[in-house]
């Protein structure tokens, strides 16, 4: 059986899940988009991308955003970054503000929204926040191989118009030191990387050279180095997917990243990565059927890390 | 290079971390405990063990002990156990009772003290609680292939005798109504499981089921199916030693579960299982030469998941 | 209009009370108490005694306890007292365990079931539990002039086989080190002084030298100096309900000590004690009605302490 | 011994405490504040006032101005405002965000940073921020007899700049739905009411209605109702001073309001309203030769409301 053909199947196989679950509605502009969306694309090492369903279609990353911003901060500032962010799994529901004041502002991980703004603030250093931003669309560009990706401004927009809870993790961090920029600069370059649009076989693609301990296998263009590589993994499995994480890793054994308009990314070590993306969420905030679809692929391809 | 040369190896590096952390002093009979102890086992698919320093000194396995009964606790009760137990990570420190309240008496997952009682209970289900505890002797013994495995009584007693938060955390469990069993018979063997006596080389042996999809390839005995033996490894790696599981996913890559008395056992799907004991605990209640020890094998292996 | 008129309005009053709330029903004895019981007893600066209702009817005084033990504590230690539990108000709910690991074992005040255990193990000291229990009873029985006072032994062992929340914050409180008895020792006095079995007249009389800065009006015998009974009062304002001590200061404006009983004791400083009795519990934890009765009483009679 | 007498022989009592205790930092302007500085005044019913130390010396009010905009939104709101904020103590530190968190944006009290921010929204209801800050400035000079109060701008904007805490708090609770106003329309007119600058004597004029059951003694004008002026003084009493209140209604006995700014307000039932200022802070933030200062009057003067 081709590739394609186990793509196709395990959309198949979970069409009862197609359209199940909550899309976000905290912004109208997520909240209007269809929940019968569903898509999944895969790209192997050979750089070759396989697509099912509505894997062409652009979506706002969200959260998956702070995956690759974390792996340039990390170039910039290498492991000074984990003076300022923490690499444990948080135990708490998405966005909570509990355990950053219980550990004085050191949000737990970089892949928590308090996480990120941190992640952000480094990243955007002593430069003017578009400056960090052109660099991260640059970054993405770059390993998705397509110059077309851009930041959706008027999504931006909402997204800021909407962020109570940002504008209140982000100055509770401020008001424990753990800010260089304004706070308003962080929040600005945070709500426009998730606001950048993409594609499922985008995200698939940019997200590689993570299957091959940093090196895209296509290019043989080196994104980072092996053991920062396999960190960015170690941190998805544990802590990727808020408090769903644990959960992921039980039943999909990958690295992986939800996000909250429906998408996962998912990496593979030695076998590839790869996006779905289906907006109707679980109680925890992450992908219902983009879950087991997942769950589906990895039973028929034995990707899973645990083996 | 031969497996026993790396092995040797990778103590002679580390030997500067011999000795440093805090012996866990909670009871005399683990205070007592020579802080200069230091041994490393692995046991590879052929089921050979390579062994060096005190890697045939038996140790009490404490917390390691809660894989086995969790395995063995899931053959009995399947995916019903969940009901009982969840599958995150904590987010806190060892012990910790607020997640507990926060989450009415549901444990986090069931590689906690809380959630070990839990499994415990239900491993007990409607037998006695000795009987129940044959049961968990016999599966070691079989897994290790070695008949001297045994409770240390003694110290199973002084566990009791010092048992204070493990007795609270019991009852918290019990006035939520989530164990069957009385509370003391809950305690008595849970102590006695955390009293098992074993050595590194027995209990790589022990887990080497876990490395090859719960076969143990050398006897082609099943102890649990595939499916299972991965959520196992999964529990390992996000929720394996308590609130440092992200740093040692992080820095090891492996799962593993960590113990008070200095032990980890860590599962390289594929390869093998390695056992390393050294008694001093680093702030988070983990063997700090122990972790250093994994990490270095790690490099030199590759046997990292995230590559 | 005679103060038994003010009673007997007062019940009146709130007749449409009567009945509903919540029995509290975590043991059988509690259970089957009657809803539809409705008692209310006063005494004034001359001992004289005001009653209505099921005045005179026995039920266990459960968590007023609390507060006679700890003014023998206070006898007994003195400021000393303050090493081992502190008097802030508690924020949180019933028996909450959180802040207890939040603040290392040191309850916050001695007016929760975790703070009263800690008084309680003061208050037993180097004696036998039975000799600080026949002290509490001989103090109860002198303040209330009434030698009949005696714990019901049957609702103690009830309390004790249900009482696994209980045992698990004695335990949490010994793993910290700040138990200096065994913790069944604290168990066994703390169930019973809670099975003591009273009636609204009783208390109020007990209660009496609260009133008068720690002097029986009428048999002018100091049960404590002024500062100290002030300091009781305080305590009982600012911590007497649970997590509903601000809205019963909010709407009463008395000190006041509620139990599971449905029993609500309180002072008027200057005035004398009254005691209420209903076993409806609101959300809280405390007497539905017992409360609207206080209001009403404070409201014909101008006892508010803001005034 | 006149009442002059008094207050000068408390200011003496306690003048090995002047200057003890740290001066809140966290903005220049109140960093520079000497720390010796100790003032006293007390109005009493015939609405003289006595004064000792530094007590026509302004200050900013700080946190005091909390009970003035809670007895203003009282009158606009009346018990509707309770569906916005609570009357519970906190029971924990100054400014925590965890039980905001918990019980979903509803502050817990309206003497909290978090519950005035609430009770500022509602002040401003539907006009501008500035008519609503006129209508506070009024009232204040109008209880206080002085038209020369006013908000010191500079520090205002002081305030706002190092204002990330109570900006995350504002966000916090706007992310809950609980504000209806813009959020920087709230902080604005938060900052501003605690930017108001005041003596000691003008505090103790201004508050006096509330020794009075809400009606000013001297002017026989009411600020409020009666029920009202003691529901303000509960409040006070359970939570006027962060994580210290339980501590201060032991040691006094009087309802108060404690301030970063050094200065505590207390009110005497039936007798008069005080005000003493002393820069330097306690572990908990409240004015540490201030609450000696008031435990000393209140010995002196037998105004416990506990007696």
């Amino acid at each position: 059986m081709s590739f394609q053909d186990v793509l196709e199947e395990v959309l198949a196989d979970i069409s009862a899940y197609r359209g199940q679950g909550k899309v976000a509605g905290y912004i109208p502009a997520l909240a209007k988009v269809d929940g019968q969306k569903l898509g999944i694309a895969a790209v192997l090492s050979d750089g070759r991308s396989y697509a099912a369903g509505d894997a062409d279609e652009a979506f706002s990353i969200q959260s998956l955003s702070y995956v690759f911003a974390l792996a340039l901060a990390l170039e910039h500032h290498k492991s000074a970054l984990w003076n300022h962010v923490g690499r444990e799994p948080a135990g708490s529901p998405v966005n909570s503000i509990i355990q950053l004041e219980m550990e004085k502002g050191r949000p737990r991980n970089p892949l928590t929204a308090a996480g990120s703004l941190v992640v952000c603030d480094q990243l955007i250093g002593r430069r003017a926040p578009d400056e960090a931003l052109d660099e991260l669309l640059a970054f993405l560009r770059r390993c998705a191989a397509d110059e077309a990706i851009a930041v959706d401004e008027t999504l931006a927009m909402s997204e800021s118009h909407a962020g109570a809870l940002n504008r209140s993790l982000a100055n509770f961090i401020a008001a424990f030191g753990n800010l260089n920029n304004p706070v308003e600069d962080v929040l600005s370059f945070y709500f426009r990387q998730c606001s950048i649009a993409m594609t499922c076989r985008q995200l698939a693609r940019a997200a590689l050279f993570l299957a091959f301990d940093g090196t895209d296998p296509v290019s043989g263009e080196a994104a980072t180095i092996p053991s920062r590589s396999r960190r960015i993994n170690a941190l998805m499995l544990t802590a990727g997917h808020y408090d769903n994480s644990g959960d992921f890793a039980f039943r999909v054994g990958l690295p992986g990243k939800s996000a909250v308009s429906g998408a996962i990314l998912a990496i593979a070590p030695g076998h590839g990565a790869v996006c779905v993306w289906s907006p109707g969420l679980n109680a925890a905030g992450t992908s219902l059927a983009g879950a087991v679809a997942l769950e589906r692929l990895v039973e028929r391809t034995g990707w899973s890390v645990f083996v």
